[in-house]
């Protein structure tokens, strides 16, 4: 070792004692006669000192050359130090330096390798190594160290076993989203890189596994956003012999016991709503739980009255807003532009004062009476005080709206706060939805999901009404993941596909060997998939999921810092059959 | 859960509860009047009872139809069993029967699901899932799961922080045998599969991370063997401020401790061998060090005296087999036909007898005298009782035939137990090797592995004379990994790239990322990386890493069973790019 301890490792236990530091220069303050230096790495600050007499003066020269972010090894002798420092643990001493050796010189930064930066997010990508080295980084990589240990240790206590799938597998008829990689051995063939484990974990099932675990990363090649990457982690686990329920115990507790541990937060118990209950209180099957504002249909109220926006909407919603009464017009035009600009579009925003002096005053008043309002706020169950606020027009696009001016009044009201998590379980999906563009239905989780017992017999009449074994965890209005319980049947397998509008050799050509497989004894089993990249943001109290990978792409899909992807050799692409 | 216990799980103590167990139906034995099914899963054997009197009719007529594999689920009360089974956890209970559900029914399996199987290595890699439910199959994942446990439990006492380094990175100029993954975002451009996260850690030190850990994927396209696989899993570690001697002590470390907690074996400290030495004394940088009969050069004792086979070697060169003098004249045939033969192709194969009673007997009796001969078993430290045998040709053929030759020897001496481990440090590798076919010099291990620095002058005069700071660790002839300390300086890593033939704006374009990191303040580091799959084989006591691979691919890189790789469509390729 090039050191004895490290730069956060030093007490007053060791005063008296030779030793010798790693790391690199954090700060010199330098009085003349005494000269200090910050020697920093991963485990803390270490004070050095050189003090005129102690020191040589070729020592206080030497030390004089150094830069910041220079790498130095110091020898020397631990001292107590006259002014301590106790925020920091090795505040109370300091190392009286003997010699100093430059293991390596640095150049000026491109950026502050401070807490708060001055850095572009683009020369950040670039010089990845340099930002990783500013304290947030370092702790959101720590943070993801101990959720990956945690998850761990909590998985291998309920039993599972890791298994390592294969990388290299094959394409799927869903494969317009694969990442593909041409063999060299066998011409024109193609694997593609997982998008999940799915079938794998299915099969080790399947062999009697058991219980299955996996921290694997993931692959889809699809439109990047700001919180999706092409490459992804996924805790990826897989149980036999379990209903619905079991699963929802065990990754409820799961992510209490990593917030417990990791945030010394306990979450309450996770909320349930079904698919069709979130989307008519939310508009979305991941709610914002911490707003409350539960959405309100007025139709039957509402409509019949003549206001003809009103009428000719296929649906009039609205939520309370508690104490909203006081809200200025300014601020009610503010929100009114919000939801009419694009994406959300909607006509226009109505109001309803319920004044605290219960009075009611709203912007359509000439169409309605005051009794017919009070019954909307009789509705809302508003109190004197509240405001309603109501959006008409198409189904989807109305809800869509709401629910983006439910968040945005969520954060003027300080309901979404980041130390405050509410968590759900969204259940009773649908099993598929009807693709428009492809006209067939597709499936609303994965092709292997197990419909509802009681709505088997709908699957060939009336496949839009099947429910789905399926279901979700939100938190916060994140969909940190999601799974089901699956088929395990060959002939109800074999009909899903049928649904899907997949020929028969199509499906044996594809999905032939589980089919085969549930055919030698296929237990029960079902699963989940949760996205370790969002719950390290989430933990960690960021949006981006890209502040918690050491080296993520950008949204173009480009390593910046390497250069990746690139071209290659002429030789390599004939050796690879793709030229 | 559809189960309240486990298969694994039953015991007096709950005798007279009420159970429910799910699980496999491993064997039937029906005596009329009472009928046993032997019910298994992952955690155990369970004996379930049906008896006459006891059990309904028609239980024992639905019992009757059930075959091997299926899966059942049984409801029953825990009685205690009339003979008991010592030799399993569960023998001293059984289930008494009260109602039986067929989960799952079962074709006939094509192998037997048994210990010893009938099936095919092709068979049962395309029924994996059946294969997996073989006991060993069991063993080894779960062999392999614990690896992975205390691998971290270990590096994570140790400060190792784990760090995920993505999988689409860049293709190198060694790309011949990267995995490419086009983009369909860029064009023309592609991605490479990691044959390993060399340069990623390496920027991790840079960052500050001190010490990293990864249990990672890696990727070679090279055509396969036995023992190699497209997609293998690494134990990937680097350190900062550390030598050699730190990484030994770390690493030794780590395999004693899963050595000790897997197998309950303590091993012995490992011996060091430089690669000059271990070539010279076995011809080989992995010798297996539990066979001993190290190597003696003879051409100063045996060339010169008018043998012309040895005058003509390069080299000639014996093994001293201990007890051999009693070797019949047919296992001598045998041995000679074996040096002979491809692909060894040794000219012959040359003994002395060194007999109990001090008489010595060649094949080179005419060519020698008694006091010449003599002076070999000298050399070779020959007791009476012992044998050598000689090869002699163009070195390193020479060599190689005579270390296979020795294996073979320790095979029949029965010096290769299984359960012996002899763990071994090779030091001081040479930091490049002469391309004859590329005509240029190429890294021994890779461009990054620092020279020793006394060497590092000759590093453009001389270059094979360089040493590296590069380690191989080696257990009974199996290299399970190496590393090296890195270069941390431009300047340095500039030259080693020129000594390679890289041009100076190749080696910008390639690596241009980590020469520049090298100017923001390097620190010293080094690391290694350990063969997972073949860590698992060896504490598993078999060759093949493929028994340790839930979904390992075939010899000709197929995954027979999903049937890959594929074609793929050709909107697909059009949206590559690559068609």
């Amino acid at each position: 070792m090039l050191r004895t301890h490290t730069c956060g490792e030093l007490r007053p236990a060791q005063v008296g004692q030779a030793a010798t530091l790693c790391g690199w220069v954090q700060k010199i303050r330098d009085k003349g006669s005494i000269l200090w230096i910050d020697l920093r790495d991963r485990y803390g600050i270490t004070q050095l000192i050189l003090e005129e007499g102690a020191a040589a003066q070729e020592l206080f020269q030497q030390a004089r050359t150094l830069g910041r972010e220079y790498v130095v090894q110091a020898c020397g002798v631990v001292v107590e130090r006259a002014s301590k420092n106790s925020h920091i643990p090795t505040g109370e001493v300091e190392l009286r330096v003997q010699t100093l050796t430059v293991l390596s010189p640095a150049k000026l930064p491109p950026f502050l390798i401070e807490d708060e930066t001055d850095g572009s997010e683009d020369l950040r990508m670039q010089y990845r190594y340099l930002d990783l080295r500013r304290a947030p980084m370092q702790r959101n990589l720590m943070l993801r160290h101990r959720l990956l240990q945690q998850t761990r240790t909590y998985l291998e206590q309920q039993q599972f076993i890791e298994v390592e799938t294969p990388m290299l597998i094959k394409s799927t008829p869903e494969g317009a989203r694969d990442f593909v990689v041409p063999s060299r051995i066998h011409p024109g063939h193609f694997y593609a890189l997982p998008q999940s484990p799915q079938t794998f974990k299915q099969l080790l099932m399947v062999a009697g596994f058991d219980r299955y675990y996996q921290l694997v990363k993931c692959f889809r090649d699809e439109d990047l956003r700001a919180d999706r990457q092409p490459e992804f982690t996924q805790i990826d686990c897989e149980l036999t012999f379990v209903t619905q329920e079991t699963i929802f115990h065990i990754f409820e507790g799961l992510v209490k016991h990593l917030f417990q541990c990791i945030k010394g937060i306990t979450l309450e118990k996770f909320q349930r709503l079904s698919y069709a209950e979130a989307i008519r209180l939310y508009g979305t099957d991941k709610p914002d739980l911490r707003v409350g504002m539960p959405f309100i249909e007025l139709n039957s109220l509402a409509q019949g009255k003549g206001f003809r926006v009103f009428d000719e909407a296929a649906l009039v919603v609205g939520i309370c807003v508690p104490g909203g009464a006081g809200y200025t017009r300014k601020q009610l035009e503010a929100w009114t532009e919000f939801v009419k600009k694009p994406p959300l579009g909607a006509k226009g925003l109505v109001y309803v004062k319920y004044n605290s002096d219960g009075s009611i005053k709203s912007s359509v008043d000439k169409f309605f009476s005051r009794q017919q309002l009070s019954a909307w706020t009789k509705a809302a169950q508003a109190q004197p005080g509240d405001m309603l606020l109501i959006v008409a027009g198409e189904v989807q696009a109305t809800r869509q709206a709401l629910d983006a001016l439910r968040l945005k009044i969520g954060d003027a009201l300080g309901l979404r706060a980041k130390e405050k998590f509410a968590p759900l379980w969204v259940v009773d999906f649908p099993l598929l939805q009807w693709d428009a563009e492809a006209q067939r239905y597709t499936p609303m989780h994965h092709p292997f999901t197990a419909p509802q017992q009681e709505d088997i017999p709908l699957l060939e009449e009336k496949p839009e009404a099947v429910h789905a074994h399926a279901y979700d965890m939100v938190i916060n209005g994140v969909e940190l993941g999601g799974g089901s319980i699956r088929i395990h049947e060959k002939a109800l397998q074999a009909k899903m596909f049928k649904v899907l509008g997949l020929r028969k050799e199509e499906a044996k050509q594809q999905f032939g060997f589980l089919m085969d497989a549930f055919e030698y004894g296929a237990p029960p089993h079902g699963g989940i998939a949760l996205g370790f990249d969002r719950l390290c943001a989430l933990l960690g109290g960021t949006d981006s999921i890209r502040a918690f990978i050491a080296f993520p792409k950008n949204n173009a899909g480009r390593d910046v810092m390497i250069g990746a992807p690139s071209t290659i050799s002429e030789a390599q692409l004939n050796a690879l059959h793709i030229i």
